[in-house]
């Protein structure tokens, strides 16, 4: 069964393990004609690469990607899309089996279970490596979305990590000065929009990495300039595309869409007064306003001997933005194509 | 498009406007041999069914199912199981249409652009009448699924409405009480285990139901007996199909699988050495320990004119509970079969 | 598996036994504002329905469709499009069950050991009556195609039974004669477009009404007014799409797509300076020009103890015409509407 | 739309352009456990390369395949197997792209107006390179088929090329021969088992190489030790499973199954009572008894400029017998899965 595929139209598969040859990703459903954006694609790839910042896993890779099919002179051919980038650094030797197996959280063990043979080597499959292919996929994404509706954008920054959290001023503030350049939010070391969150968020995970802590945290995230009426009735819904992509990156573990759960604890009248217009989605469908979301991820492993590698991030989230984005671009392609099919 | 198709192997297809001649559902893919339980079926849908308690909308069905194919001498073919019922009480006339374009939190606007043609009665596709083909398919997900391993249970309850809201203690001591008998939930007016809250939320909802106004509320499911190994990376892991299937409901605005929000402000020793066990589900596959969730509704529509017409609840929350444990069987049907093509 | 649905978009699910409560057929994908003909559909309905002439089997069927949803005030909604025929003529009591084993041809024993629990009544879920869900489908693709290429027609007809054959003069000329109105061929009690042959074949058919013989045959197939450019590279051609639509017949054996066997004794030059252009089809997608096929069934089974009950058909054929009809278009509207996602 | 897919369970996924940067394969859907053979891959791509024999085009690929992921110390993980095969010999310049608009049968045409952009060198994605991705998942596929049932076979050879035939005799010896060693066919230059006929036909082709002329062609199929029951009603039958690959190889333009066309001619007596038992295939199943098919090919392009240049073959059907055979595996795969969800 294809479960290693995303989309219904704009049709995602990724694979690779994360000590095996290559990662990659092949896209088969993106039109032709889209102009294709190799800068577009690699400053994507870069801004989720790991060993970036002082913050993160240390493993050092290039991920330069190889375009093996369906570009052709600066354009989509129609063809599947294939894209690879080669693990070159898979300093397996750091990854003991013994210690593998108490990885907290991971599923080493329900994987032999499930499959009788598994790939033990820095989680295989199920490593966070993985993310990589859907970056792939998403930077295609938004060439194709973003031709189509240049106006559409994607904002998504750290709202809270270990508890440190922004104010709603503050979150406020960010999607505004985010609007004109979504991607500055790579200039703060854990993408968060505060100078002042951002530098005790950094602080304390400097000290979780030598420590061997680690911490969750929730990303927030707006996507503005959608079209209305985005999304399919019954089972294809807008809302539950989102969710179905949201949930599917490792470490979520909750999501709110619009107001959420504290939508949940008004009334009627306070909610659908309220300014937030649902989130952005009614009945399934885009409205044309903002899209608000907040997800949830949980706080990696936090083992002492795993920190002295040096090769485990202390906190999942700032690295996971690029995937949540990437994610969304995937989702916005697949109903916008989707959409051709509505009407006679 | 197949939109209104949900489930990969265990595949069910809904249909129905809320005024048309019927609601129905069919099932492609469930495999043969199932033992049908007709009243197991028909006490899934009594469950779901509005006019049932002074609580919701007055709406009288009588919600017969009628098989019309698939089953065989109470047994399953392996053909697809197709169901309908018909809708009896089809009061169009309650609903002006120029009322109806102020409904709030609804789509019918968006439904007119999107499509260029809709049916208005009673929101159409887009009623929450369309749940009863999701309760027609998830009755035999869980025949299916209690037939291989009799001791999966389902426990959903009401957690809050209005902001009333149940404590940790009385969550605990209702999983343990629903676990021999999952339905005892229904003795309560608002489905709320806890008698103290259950009359506060029915005094809240008899009032709202005078005054036109509505409440949101939340829903927490458990999820036992369920055998380790289920889910497949990476699109199609158990907590993007309960994601998926949850945020397809229409009244749904978020989703917390085991800690949800609250692991997110924990380190990681303490979020690892929690008792949850990652509620049930880690990296992406059940653990074999109870599934834990949290959902959140928003308020329905709150105007006073809905409200005279008697067809409207003042809260989503107790009713959608059918809805949800539907499709939580319909997703752990899907994915024991899908299981079955793991290994050679 | 959703092994009783064709198409990707344009997507049919068929259900029913032949002695269950009633067939039925759900169209998820069909575009909102496709204006329904129901003259069209009970036509094409009533050129399928048994007993229609003493060459085809007595089972009396009004075969009157209900239509459940996805219509409203003539046109499709965009939602799913059910509809249902009772099975009003259940007569099992024809079929005794040890007879029923010895039906040659048929698979009753191989459903039984494959599912282990099987409906033996008139074949069930393999009974021919299954068709009557694909005309339902195929009279839908039929509207949608028509309204947006008015100009597109099928043309079918009987070009040989028992031996009994159309010479190429008499085909083409009944291409000329049916391409104004391509149901014209009905007129013919064999669906065969020559008098003379028809008669032939008429007076074959009747003796083997009387003998408990049986018969197959060919039906050539002209598709016309078909736009260019429909079919997907690779797996997704058109001539692999008509191929998998017609193979699903139940009887059918062969097909050719343009000149098939014979052109493979032909040279190269020869080939390619033929006027037939390749069938229509060339590299897997249509070039505006008529596609011709041909297609084979094999004889029905011929027990004399089968023709005393008077309930089947001497041959297949005729009554298959308008079932070939029904996938084509099919077909057809899965591939107008993908071809609509070819280019950004 | 992921229509450069096949399989529904065992899924594969085929990217590449002839003269882009490789060729590859995705195979999602495989399950773990199943022994990898790399000699099997490697020869089975051995016997569909170019260039092998003076017949064919001179094209000289190694072809060697690179495994990217999905197996592990000898045995695939359950995740996806990718696997890439570089374009080495991309003699581009060989193409001149006004002489390319002429090649006969061919589609570039048809490929520009429809996606608006292509890629007109040596034809792009619709080039015969791409069935080298279909070896590839065929590899895989008999790799898994194999491990559960060892005593499946495919048997294919050249049944007749430009009217040079074989016998009826002929072909019952070849396939009795055939039976211990189904490549043994490869020894004969243009795959067909009679010496003489072999002779006549290399003859035929060797002349055809200089004379710029092309022929067509049939491929005789058997398939042995199959299980019986495989095959899903009512569209996923094993009839137009089959079909449906074997439609989407470029060149085909008909197949029989079975009796096919000679069988259309016969009485039910003659036909219920011949030894062929329905090709193997009975309402749709495997009846566990050999199926029988037969395909035709097209002549190839006979353009004396294209034959100059030494790149095209004279006729396509020596090289698409590895193709047919994968293609054939590839379904087995599919439905020996699927049928793991026939019964509870």
């Amino acid at each position: 069964m294809s479960s290693n595929q995303f989309g219904r139209v704009f049709c995602l598969t990724t694979f690779g393990e994360s000590h095996g040859a290559a990662m990659g990703a092949v896209i088969d459903g993106c039109p032709a004609g889209v102009v294709w954006k190799q800068d577009l694609l690699e400053g994507f790839l870069e801004r989720r690469r790991p060993g970036k910042s002082e913050l993160t896993s240390a493993r050092n890779e290039s991920d330069r990607p190889q375009i093996l099919s369906g570009v052709y002179e600066g354009k989509t051919l129609g063809t599947p899309i294939a894209m690879i980038i080669p693990n070159l650094d898979q300093r397996s030797q750091d990854y003991d089996p013994a210690k593998l197996k108490m990885r907290q959280g991971h599923a080493t063990d329900l994987w032999q279970r499930k499959f009788g043979h598994s790939d033990p080597r820095g989680s295989g499959r199920a490593s966070g490596r993985e993310t990589v292919s859907r970056v792939l996929g998403g930077s295609v994404a938004r060439m194709m979305v973003q031709q189509l509706f240049p106006e559409v954008r994607v904002i998504a920054f750290t709202e809270s990590i270990g508890g440190i959290c922004l104010s709603e001023d503050e979150i406020s503030s960010a999607v505004t000065r985010l609007h004109s350049d979504t991607w500055a939010i790579d200039q703060q070391s854990a993408r968060c929009p505060s100078l002042e969150k951002n530098a005790q968020i950094d602080e304390l995970l400097r000290n979780a990495k030598i420590s061997g802590e680690s911490f969750g945290g929730t990303v927030n995230v707006r996507v503005l300039g959608l079209p209305s009426g985005l999304g399919q009735p019954v089972f294809g819904k807008l809302k539950n595309s989102f969710a179905d992509a949201l949930f599917s990156i490792g470490a979520t573990t909750a999501l709110e869409i619009g107001e959420g759960f504290a939508g949940s604890v008004k009334n009627g009248k306070q909610f659908h007064n309220s300014t937030q217009d649902y989130g952005g989605i009614r009945g399934g469908l885009s409205t044309g306003d903002p899209v608000s979301m907040r997800i949830s991820f949980k706080p990696t492993s936090s083992r002492a001997e795993v920190a002295k590698s040096g090769r485990h991030d202390p906190c999942i989230v700032p690295r996971a933005i690029p995937v949540v984005e990437a994610m969304i671009w995937l989702v916005m392609a697949d109903h916008i194509l989707l959409s051709r099919l509505d009407r006679i």
